[in-house]
């Protein structure tokens, strides 16, 4: 199996120097931990028929959809979030759905764009584990170097349209100081996710077991450390899916479009 | 035994009621619940030689010790918390203690007073659980009508010359998603104690029983609530008797010192 082409962290110091690589087809993975300081996005892409409602669903849902731009139907370009950006080429992968069902990855998105296409970037936790850790917190699944553990939660989404579902959350276990600690950073970031929305009892959000992650991978939980929840930027692409939409596009998982905009600049306070 | 004099909500608006009700005679109970909206403060009152190594401790331990005022030695007002205001007639009650060892109540401190004495005015958790129940969370000592319990924890403080022990928290508890908001409101208020010191595991903090307070009384906790620990203003008391000063003047407990401050001007954010 032939290695998928990566750029250095060295060489992605920008948002700008990661879509530039992906457009180049220099870099196929991951983009975590590159572009430092950069904010990240996850992306649903679908036909101008099922974005008003989808937007809607977002409005009504903001911790697990924060929306941080939405496209005009059919343009290629973000314009609230980089200058220079083409979404059809700028993340490292896609992931093509159709009817509900997973088509594959593709590394780009020339040969099945459509003018009625709407792009919605949402925002994603890297930018508040950034803020975690600048805060002197440890992330586990990043000291573990696992993907975030993901679970479908008893906590239901506000419905609109076809789009409906229960949410889905990201756990990473603390302290109970730090943890109350990552209440007070991740509260300053209401554009990704915000505060947690649980805290202790795995099973009163419909968790039965934290070893068995719907999506990602389980990480250790010390005895005296508290699991904490937050709402995860996967519900939007769980309810899409749920939708059966005719054509939906999201990014790769772990592959994501990197901005010109700075985490920095989403904390409120 | 005859029932102490005290004033009714309906007159004691402000802050400035409760203390000329009190210069009258006419308030000598529990100051919780009027003045709504004015800042209340826990009293540490002492001989001015031991008044600098009391400030130092009390920077260095600005969740239990949070000052809202300092006065000059000797004097008997506080501008920075009220216009009309004497010390030593204001609040309703105080307690004398003597090497340590608690004397008994009195209803003010005219015969007392010396000319040395500096009055620290500690903020209180009364600021935010008006915070906490404005944001739709119930108090579950006021619920029950019954005293915040306190505990010795085995948190230790930050000792400054004769100054030094464990800190004392109080404990509300809540179901977790309240916890998390009880987070975000008091991390407000860090005049008032602030942000939580500890959520979810009493022992790992030194308290075996949470049904045995050191101070005040025992709540119930649901099965699904985490208990929530704060920094609270009885800790400078304890660490002044532990000190053995000779001279040493603090409230009654629960009878506060009213000021013209409104809790609102509390909040950082």
């Amino acid at each position: 199996m032939t290695q998928a082409p990566s750029i250095s962290a060295a060489d992605a110091r920008t948002g700008r120097d990661v879509r530039l690589a992906c457009r180049a087809g220099k870099h196929r993975r991951q983009t975590s931990g590159l572009a430092p300081g950069f904010v990240q996005a996850n992306l649903a892409i679908m036909p101008s028929a099922f974005a008003d409602d989808f937007l809607r669903f977002c409005q009504r849902n903001p911790k697990p959809c924060p929306v941080l731009a939405v496209s005009e139907p059919g343009s290629t370009n973000l314009p609230d979030l980089a200058n220079d950006l083409d979404i059809r080429t700028d993340a490292p992968g896609y992931r093509i759905f159709r009817d509900g069902e997973n088509r594959g990855d593709v590394v780009d998105l020339l040969d099945v764009w459509q003018d009625d296409l709407v792009t919605f970037a949402l925002g994603c936790s890297f930018s508040f584990e950034e803020a975690l850790m600048e805060g002197g917190l440890g992330v586990r699944h990043i000291e573990q170097d696992v993907n975030v553990p993901m679970y479908r939660s008893s906590i239901p989404t506000v419905a609109a349209g076809p789009f409906a579902g229960p949410m889905v959350v990201s756990m990473r276990p603390f302290a109970p100081a730090d943890a109350i600690r990552a209440i007070q950073i991740t509260s300053r970031f209401p554009g990704v996710h915000g505060a947690p929305v649980h805290i202790g009892f795995p099973q009163r959000i419909g968790i039965v077991d934290l070893s068995q992650p719907w999506q990602g991978d389980a990480v250790s939980i010390g005895a005296d450390e508290l699991p904490v929840f937050w709402a995860c930027g996967i519900t939007p692409q769980a309810v899409a899916l749920e939708a059966r939409l005719p054509f939906f596009i999201a990014h790769t998982p772990g592959q994501m479009l990197v901005t010109d905009m700075k985490n920095s600049a989403l904390a409120v306070i």
